[in-house]
């Protein structure tokens, strides 16, 4: 088997090229809106949903071309929701995976349409899978029920309305369920289908999995933002503090922080015993996760 | 059978209970979003998409649930294109349907997740409807184009760019076809799909049926634009040509576009002839649009 650094290179790669696949391209009209939902979309990023996608497709030997597929409809919406979070009226940010954000490098009304562009995309890209219709379908109605105001745009919604407050472990821990955990778990179990109808022990134990990592990543966020810097970060570091809002640093402090994050990996790593090997790639994308610097 | 009026005003009651049936309760986690989703959606609007999916399903004796659900799916994703045009960004619009609009009812940040969970609505009310799933699959495919850059949001875009600019008559109607005629193909098309899988002779048909009343339905915006008051339009009236929009009023006259509206009613009207006595109510949507008033 491959080092997990090198399948993950790979995979990153591959699907560099598979999101440009996907998008319609920049020399076609309206060429200035084409140009800028690859300017959002190409070019960096850890690909983590991807990788998640890749990762439980792995579990029951998916097709590569419909994981590809799948992960480029998550990416597209994860894009979506960045370009517009970076706008002036929601957190006004210039500065994302290192580079000018879209409304900085373009215009406000620009980036408005290029995310509202790639929700679309993103879902004019599932809809045309080859697998079965009903399990096909049974992907589209997951990512919608992931992106929307039950899942991350609810999470946003409640991220937005919490500024200020003095939010309970309970409480932030609903609000990243929805504004960033809906779209990981989106990002396994639409992997898993991929491969194969899923039955109610492999959802539950994938949704652990989903709900583990999940959680980790926003723990993880809230402590790198607390201690990075902004050039290793690719984004501006300490913002969520300046802008007052509550994270798990602020609530827990950095050392409990980081034992929760530490807990939550092996959460993970139990939710996927019964996979055995064919989850290998999962339990080293939750160990990155937790361990990532940046 | 029923007068024109009639199955009008009913079908436009039905629609208010059924767009309301397809939005999350207000009451809700997160109620201010689902509040803003319903003021957005609810009360108001002469609801033209919806009437023309109906309208389309009865050449094919569609079922009445699964016709409310695409009429409710496209009605969603053109409320949200009016969200977003509104903002300060866009046409910063401070009246809509006689109400203020969303970002000035609620703040703009919340209009932007409004817009945004409204699409993903639209996409998980499509996706989850009764009928065979490749047809359901296809109806989804098809809402997503019309919805993407080669669809409404690339006509925004051409719009954007085109302001101040001299366009021809085709350029013009190159935008117009993808800012609204490629929604309300997709609505005459949904409709019809609701019924059966279409053949190519029906898809032409109506197709060259969409394209007249698409392009009808903005000339006579124009005119209305030109002519009318605010109250009467329920937004503000002369916008465009304050804002130095090409209109078709600013490029054929008044007159002209008057009479070209007259033509395209006629082409929608022999578009139809194979259909019957079924295609009642989409020639008298055709006679709708540009008779309107407002």
């Amino acid at each position: 088997m491959q080092s997990f650094d090198v399948w993950m290179k790979s995979t990153q790669a591959e699907m560099e090229a598979a999101l440009l696949r996907h998008l319609p391209p920049a020399d076609r009209v309206p060429a200035r809106l084409h140009e800028a939902m690859q300017y959002a979309v190409l070019d960096g990023g850890k690909r983590v949903r991807p990788l998640l996608v890749h990762a439980a497709g792995a579990l029951f030997d998916a097709d590569a071309a419909e994981l590809a597929r799948a992960a480029a409809a998550v990416e597209m919406i994860h894009t979506y929701s960045l370009v517009h979070d970076d706008m002036p009226c929601m957190d006004d940010d210039a500065l994302r995976r290192g580079k000018p954000t879209v409304h900085v490098k373009y215009d406000e009304a620009c980036a408005l349409l290029v995310g509202d562009a790639l929700q679309s995309q993103a879902f004019e890209i599932l809809s045309s899978g080859n697998l079965a219709a009903e399990r096909q379908l049974a992907m589209v109605r997951l990512l919608a029920q992931a992106s929307g105001s039950y899942g991350m745009c609810g999470g946003q919604a409640i991220d937005l309305a919490s500024v200020g407050l003095q939010l309970s472990l309970e409480e932030l821990e609903q609000m990243h369920r929805l504004k960033t955990g809906a779209l990981l778990r989106a990002s396994v179990l639409l992997g898993a289908l991929a491969g194969k109808a899923l039955n109610e022990d492999e959802t539950a134990a994938l949704d652990a999995y989903a709900a583990a990592i999940g959680l980790a990543f926003q723990v993880v966020d809230d402590v790198l933002d607390a201690t990075a810097d902004s050039a290793t970060l690719g984004k501006t570091a300490g913002k969520d503090a300046a802008d007052n809002k509550p994270t798990y640093v602020s609530i827990l402090g950095l050392e409990q922080s980081r034992a929760l994050a530490e807990k939550l990996r092996a959460d993970a790593h139990r939710a996927l015993q019964a996979f055995g090997d064919k989850a290998q790639r999962l339990r080293e994308i939750a160990d990155l996760i937790v361990q990532r610097k940046a």
